[in-house]
């Protein structure tokens, strides 16, 4: 299928694919997963109902297509925070973040760990791979590189825990917001560095 | 409605109560959330499509009363591990427990700990907190008084977050089954005691 041609109604600024997964994620935070479709994407981005077509072939796509973005903001969230002064630091600081980005993209963040893209077709894993090596870098600057492996994954599913448990309703979350409880966690925990 | 009366086919041993109970546990583990139904529930169980009205006024309820007994049983399998050697040991044993629970039991954990059921009517919260005062009940006996909410909550985000992780393939578990991975977890994690 032709990448150019004509579209039924203009659509703002960047290009059609960035603006169909601008308007899917809308629809999936706003409205839920069932209620996205590659014809209510196409409404919603003010484009023919063709058009996804030219860069998704199926709702499986369109759903592996925003869970790749999600993973790349994801990660740019978790490098930012990974600024902080000390490495010890920096490690809580990407704590918090996983934490604020599922609580700002609760449908999102579902989307990209659940199990609603079956082992996703493309580019989904390398980009949760990437998210997930900037905690291993993190770690792997405070403990000895034998543990390193291990400390990651106590960091990510207490992390993960937290986040799921804060989001299923199960942790109550309105004397302390979330991001504090999981600094918290963390503290406790005391990573070795 | 009667809680006597004939019905169409005889149950077995118990009550048709945990006829019905165990028949929609059957199919949730077997065919998923999707397809259990009152009337599946009734059938599986071998009793007239009416007979399940008698205990459960509709679907929700039924989902109430299996993730009740879900929650029996967990807090059954975790006082059964928290009997160990050792109250760091028995920690440990906790933690294996809960992942295998979840393990044998994937669908059931994810209805007990998801958000299928809306914020259930009847038993089901005193059910899950009495689970979780197993777990609360052995940190407080290894921690300092002021630190045993946190600690409780370190444990369970820890554990529930690799259980998650798990279930939603995203840790691989060919290499090594989770029981022992929650179990390497835990003694890495070292709650004081």
């Amino acid at each position: 299928m032709s990448t150019s041609g004509p579209t039924k109604k203009p659509y703002h600024h960047g290009g059609l694919r960035e603006a169909l997964i601008e308007a899917a994620l809308t629809i999936l935070e706003e409205d839920g997963l069932a209620a996205l479709s590659l014809r209510e994407t196409a409404r919603r981005a003010g484009v023919s109902a063709m058009a996804p077509y030219r860069h998704f072939a199926d709702k499986e796509a369109l759903l592996a297509g925003i869970a790749t973005v999600g993973f790349e903001r994801f990660a740019d969230a978790l490098r930012e925070a990974d600024r902080a002064t000390t490495p010890a630091e920096a490690l809580q600081a990407q704590g918090v973040a996983y934490v604020r980005f599922a609580c700002a993209n609760p449908a999102l963040f579902r989307l990209m760990f659940g199990n609603a893209v079956p082992k996703c077709p493309g580019k989904v894993e390398p980009a949760g791979a990437s998210a997930y090596a900037v905690l291993t870098g993190r770690v792997a600057s405070l403990v000895p590189e034998d543990q390193a492996g291990d400390w990651s994954l106590v960091c990510w599913s207490l992390v993960h825990g937290l986040t799921s448990l804060v989001l299923d309703g199960l942790v109550d979350v309105s004397a302390e917001p979330a991001a504090a409880m999981v600094e918290r966690m963390l503290r406790l925990v005391r990573v070795p560095g």
